[in-house]
């Protein structure tokens, strides 16, 4: 049987749900609720066509007119989630920007375990090390989703990948990606618990060049901290510490680059 | 015969130095007085490097200690530029940001042509059209130094290159690689004017794939809009219309990832 959600309209500012949903800007409230927020029809579509339904759908008359607004209505409510017509104005207050996207959601955070993923579905994994630029977390899950990556796994403390850059930045690769927040003493016990091959991207001595080496599926691509880099022990431990040629004077790529050049180099091993 | 600079001390915020200087981070300023400012010991010393020095350099007393900051500081001095002892509270009122870095650095702005560049000293140009984002631009200069490129060709209306959040982005690479702002209509008739491939990243029709084609130097990799990609007429002028495989939903990369998988390629190519 079909679920069916409410729909209602909502054009005061005081309003307790825009005020509850509002503060889902800030983590720690983001945390407390399990909720984020995700800006803009073409993202929400996106969830959508990934089985994503939010738990609000805010949308201001001008979006709503949309077929893609309505398809969007129409499954969100057969999911049992609410739809809310509102005003511009609040849409703004909501996503904290002067002008705001026509349609704002609000989704329920997947917690999702290192033990919850089959490595096995993906030939590449991205893996960073405390990732502190949300751009850089958004670039990284859109680029595994387009190498065909499972998903990303993120050690240490990072940077909030249900931010609402993270999510802006992942162009809707937050819903088709898995993610996962693990400590490294977690994660390297379950890497070696399966099949993979743990290649860090590393600026320190003994590595190789980056084209120089075969990669076996499912490849873990370890990227570190984009100031410190990675600890000299996460290296140590991975199969392989690879480096990309740096012919100028920087000694780094950018961290979402750095992993990027690296996942289409393991694709491109695999598809050729 | 050396010149030599002055070296002062401010210490107060209403100083007239310190009130010009803060408003460099408005674009309009920055055009006004044809400076920029930079943050931080590391990207002063890559910019003292590149043989390039600030006409004020701004610093606080436990930042003046460092070695390299006393090698800035004579530099600056020895090329007539002006060095100031000041508070962490001022160099936070320049930088905008309550933790300052422990030099603010402010430099003259090149006004590079495209009839200044050399083509032929470089196997790679990165050329980006009405780039929005300015942490993608800096990336982008930091590939480009990684790469072995020329500089970074802007076309249109961009994100302004000498802003601080491109600046820092770049990390340091503002410095090392040439970067001409330029219009289409002009840029074409140059290119044309002499050797080299024009390689547009595409999204739309008549693509070959990124790897099955041959690059020949100099090589210029254009990359579009963060969101509306590239006109098409520009795609239909260039050599090649390349495409970068995509295995998931999404139908594009992160502009500055898009342009350092093909300028790796690139460089890939031209090593092997």
């Amino acid at each position: 049987m079909t679920q069916t959600g409410r729909r209602s309209r909502i054009e005061s500012f005081s309003n307790p749900l825009v005020k509850r949903m509002r503060l889902l800007r800030e983590k720690r409230h983001r945390r407390a609720e399990g909720l984020f927020l995700a800006e803009g029809l073409r993202i929400a579509t996106e969830a959508r066509d990934a089985g994503v339904l939010p738990k609000w759908l805010f949308l201001a008359e001008e979006g709503a007119a949309h077929p893609l607004a309505q398809a969007l209505v129409s499954a969100t409510l057969a999911s049992g989630g609410e739809v809310i017509d509102t005003t511009p104005a609040i849409l703004s207050k909501l996503s904290g920007k002067e002008n705001a996207q026509a349609i704002v959601a609000i989704y329920a955070e997947p917690k999702t375990l290192l033990t919850d993923l089959d490595r096995n579905t993906a030939p590449i994994w991205l893996v960073a090390e405390r990732l502190r630029d949300p751009g850089n977390l958004g670039t990284m899950l859109r680029t595994g989703d387009a190498v065909g990556a499972g998903g990303l796994i993120l050690l240490g403390e990072s940077t909030d990948p249900y931010g609402v850059e993270a999510v802006r930045a992942s162009m809707g690769a937050i819903f088709t990606q898995r993610l996962v927040q693990a400590e490294w003493d977690d994660f390297l016990p379950w890497l070696r618990g399966g099949p993979g091959q743990l290649v860090a991207t590393w600026l320190g001595e003994d590595t190789v060049d980056y084209q120089a080496v075969r990669y076996a599926a499912p490849t873990f691509v370890l990227v570190g901290n984009e100031s410190q880099g990675m600890p000299e022990a996460y290296a140590a431990a991975a199969d392989m510490r690879v480096k990309m040629p740096m012919m100028g004077k920087a000694d780094s790529l950018n961290a979402a680059v750095a992993a990027a050049v690296m996942a289409y180099e393991v694709l491109n091993q695999r598809r050729n």
